[in-house]
Parts: structure tokens; C-alpha cells; sequence
């Protein structure tokens, strides 16, 4: 018995800003045959929006488009262990979910697409998921990886700065981390996936921050400055714009500008 | 007295592939009316042509090209400090000429450009260059910046991998700072930069690497395996495509796959 084939794209799309698609991602949203969209929480609509507009502008041929559900994911406080599992479980769940829709929504001659949100490799689950549905040996999978303008290059951008500074390293880290990651003050230190405002923990007056919310799209939000001087205003921004949309999407970077 | 006005966009085309430029950068393109594209060294051939192709590719309307030249700069084994004042000698050396250049070949009302490899937010010295004119007050520079693909993003989407591992953080680094760096297991690590194989001075049975050069570009090679395994493989190939091209551009990610 032969196993299945598909044949996937993982479309880095950037993370807010429709003029980040690349030459090649614009190229590989026309070459595919059904795009499979993932619904997503609360900002499910802005950001599914932004996916269907870029199938609308740029798919050619016939093509069609799957909605695939999301499923929820436990997001009360966990310790590290028991956030791992929690991600696990969530994974295995959208594997199961992602492979019934790449059997039954599309063939082995077809070329299916995901949009995925910035860059496919960074805190995206898109590529674990169907690297495990390939080892579960149900379905072989052949993924191209288009690679996209991460929320990252798009904050220091807006922001005008280097990532790093000169010779040093960088640190990219999601908020939960930031407390060790911090330990090692040599280098500057991105925090993504900020739920709870981690940046308000951080003490050192040498320290800035360049802060970005909704980067690329009309609501694009932007702070620089010494942490202890801004850090309320990044909070009443923070607040005020989370009450407004219903979600916040923000990133910044942390520099130790005296170490 | 009144400062003369400079408007600069700082153009990010990506680490090599043509199609790695991204319509926000095209767009650019298209508005230039001088483009500064600066010579670089042994491989300056190779890097220069792919900026004079996008621009003959993408521009648009009147504009002409002009050939920045590069200061030599220090290359031998420094220590940390030395290495920073050999970076901060050139990087002035450096300023001078792109003040000239943007003097003399542009006026008040056109747009400058310039093309930078990768993303230039991450180890390129444009931004902080223009900061330094900027901060010397010869001449009032305004510059917008066009994020990019980097060389992490595309070697990570060759190799079909995330970044970092779930919940976890990822560090970036210059080859030269890779034994500090690499204190700290947790978290993936991506080295830039490396002149002298540092990889081989990575210990331990559960580190994988993924190694890139010259990404995006015909001459591409890719290795991924077991460091313990692939880490001689790497060498010879690294030694002969050095040897048949006169340089060399490899990153790779060291993933600790038991910690
Ligand atoms: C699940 S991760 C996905 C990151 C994405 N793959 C990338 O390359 O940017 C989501 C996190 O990315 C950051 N992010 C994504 N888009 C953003 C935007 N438009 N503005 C600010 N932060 C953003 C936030 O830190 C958010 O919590
Ligand atoms: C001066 S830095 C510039 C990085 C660039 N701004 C970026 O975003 O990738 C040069 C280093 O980038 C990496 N690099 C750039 N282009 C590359 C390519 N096509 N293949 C492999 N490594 C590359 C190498 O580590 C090289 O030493």
C-alpha cells in the first residue's frame, strides 16, 4: 500500500503589512490549487481578512479556498511543563484536523497553501504540525517553505534601529522566558507573545525599549524610549487599544544601551 | 544657517534569492531617483550584481547608480575591544564617504536609496551610519526603512524547520561570540559572521546543526544532521566552494535536541 501524497506550500505572508509578501510568495499564491485558512480566537476575523484579501489579489486559476477550524487551546497560567503539554495536546488536535481537511479537500495532483502569519519558522506551529502528520507515516507530505518578513524586521523597521549592536548577539525570546533570558544583559532581547506585560518587570536604567503594536496595519502603534520612562504609556496605550480591538498584537525590543 | 535635507530609503532584498524582494521593496525601488550601491571586498562582484539587476529589474522613470567605495577594514584576530574600535574606525571611514555621496549626487528633492543585504536591521551597518551623520548635524537625513528576508529566515525555510523549539527562545550571534552564547543551552542558536568554523569548537552528542551558504542563490548547499556526523562534511565542502568562489557566506542553527 502506497501512502498518500501532498504536496504543500508554508506561504510566509508577514506579519500585518500586504506590501510584505515577497516576489516568491506572490509566485507560490498563484501556483496553488486550495488554500487552507486557520481561524483563530478572537482577532480571528482582522487576521483571517488580511489572508483572503492577498488569495483574492494574487491566486490565479482555478482555485478554492477551505476554512479550517481551530481547535482551543487551554490558556490559563501554566508552569513550563505543564505549558509544553498543553501545546502538545493543541498540536496533536490541529494535526488531526489539518490532515482530514489535506485528504479530503484537495488530491495528489493538487498544490495546497498555507498563509501563515510573518515568517513560518518563527512561533508558528504550522511546520511542527505537519512535520508530525509526515511521521505518523498517514500522510507524505512535501512542504515548500516561503519564507516572510517577520514581526521583528517589521518593529526595528518602523523603528529605524539595528537589531543588534555592533559584535553583540540578539536574544529572541516569548514573554514567559523573559525572566532568564534576561540574566545574561549582554545582547538585546525581543520578547514576543506578551500577555501580561513582562516588560513592567524588567529594572535597569540603562535599559529602552522600542514598542510595537499592530505593526503594518492602519493601527500600528509605536514607543521608544528608557523603559522607566515610557513604561506607563506603553501600558494606558496597551489597555486603551486592547479594550478597542478586543486583542493586541505587540512586540518590542529591549536594549541595554550602557552594558 | 539652515541643515541640508536628505530623504534615504534603506531598501532590505533579501540574502541572495531575487524573489526574496518583497512588493513594499519593489515599490521603493520604483520611487529612487539615486540608488548608492557599495562595493564590498573579494565578493563583491557577486553581491553588487544582484543589487544592479533589481535595480535595472524594478527601477523606474530617470535615476542613475552610483558606485560607493568601500574603506578597507581590519581583519585580523582582534579581542573584544580592539574589535570594537576596529568596527568604529571603519564605520566612520564609511560615514564620511556616504556623506559625500549623498552630497554631491543627490540634491534636496530627489530620493536616495540604498540596497542592503538581508534585512537591515541585523549585522549591517547602514542604519547606524546614517544615525551618525544624522547625530554629527553635517546633514539632516530622513530615512525610511523596508524590513527584508534575512539569511536566518531563508535557511530556516530551505531546511523546512522552525526557529526556536516550542516556548522557547532563540539566540543569533556572531561567530566571535558563539562560546558565550553558548553558555546558555537553552534555546536554539544561530551563528552569523563565522570566519573560522566555530562550529567545530561545539561539544556535546545532542547538538544538531543546519548549515546554509550562499542561500538563495544558485550556488546554495545545505547540510543538516547530528553535529558529531555532518561537522567534517561541512568543512570540505565549505573549503572547496571557498576555494572555487574566493569567499565565502554560510549561517547555520545549532539545536539542541535533548536539553
Ligand atoms: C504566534 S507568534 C507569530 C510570529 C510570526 N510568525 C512572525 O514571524 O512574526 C505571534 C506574536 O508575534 C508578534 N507579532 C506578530 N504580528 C505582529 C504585529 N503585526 N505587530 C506586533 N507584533 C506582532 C507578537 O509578539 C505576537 O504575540
Ligand atoms: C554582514 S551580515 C548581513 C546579514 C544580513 N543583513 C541578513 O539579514 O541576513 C553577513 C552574514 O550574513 C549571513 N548571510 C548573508 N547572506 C547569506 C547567504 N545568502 N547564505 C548564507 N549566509 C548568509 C552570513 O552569516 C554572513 O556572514
Amino acid at each position: 500500500m502506497s501512502m498518500e501524497q501532498r504536496a504543500i506550500l508554508v506561504i510566509g505572508i508577514g506579519a500585518g503589512n500586504p506590501d510584505h509578501l515577497t516576489l516568491q510568495a506572490v509566485k507560490a499564491i498563484r501556483r496553488a490549487d486550495v488554500f487552507f485558512v486557520v481561524g483563530k480566537g478572537p482577532h480571528k476575523a482582522s487576521l483571517t481578512d488580511l489572508r483572503h484579501q492577498m488569495i483574492e489579489e494574487h491566486a490565479q486559476g482555478p482555485y478554492h479556498v477551505v476554512e479550517v477550524e481551530d481547535p482551543s487551546r487551554d490558556r490559563r497560567p501554566l508552569d513550563r511543563s505543564d505549558y509544553t503539554a498543553a501545546v502538545q495536546d493543541w498540536r496533536e488536535r490541529r494535526g488531526e484536523i489539518f490532515e482530514r481537511a489535506m485528504r479530503e479537500e484537495m488530491t495528489a495532483g493538487e498544490t495546497g497553501a498555507f498563509l501563515v502569519w510573518g515568517d513560518p519558522s518563527l512561533y508558528d506551529s504550522t511546520l511542527g504540525i505537519l512535520a508530525d502528520i509526515e511521521d505518523r507515516g498517514a500522510l507524505s507530505v512535501t512542504v515548500e517553505v516561503i519564507p516572510g518578513i517577520t514581526s521583528v524586521a517589521s518593529l526595528t523597521a518602523r523603528h529605524r534601529i539595528p537589531l543588534n549592536q555592533v559584535g553583540r548577539p540578539v536574544h529572541i525570546t516569548p514573554a514567559r522566558r523573559l525572566a532568564d533570558v534576561g540574566q545574561n544583559d549582554d545582547g538585546d532581547i525581543v520578547v514576543m507573545l506578551d500577555a501580561h506585560e513582562s516588560f513592567t518587570q524588567v529594572e535597569g536604567d540603562d535599559v529602552w525599549i522600542y514598542w510595537g503594536a499592530y505593526l503594518g496595519t492602519p493601527d500600528e502603534l509605536l514607543v521608544a524610549g528608557p523603559l522607566g520612562e515610557v513604561a506607563d504609556r506603553i501600558r494606558e496605550l496597551r489597555t486603551e487599544a486592547r479594550a478597542r480591538h478586543g486583542w493586541i498584537m505587540d512586540t518590542y525590543l529591549l536594549r541595554n544601551v550602557e552594558s
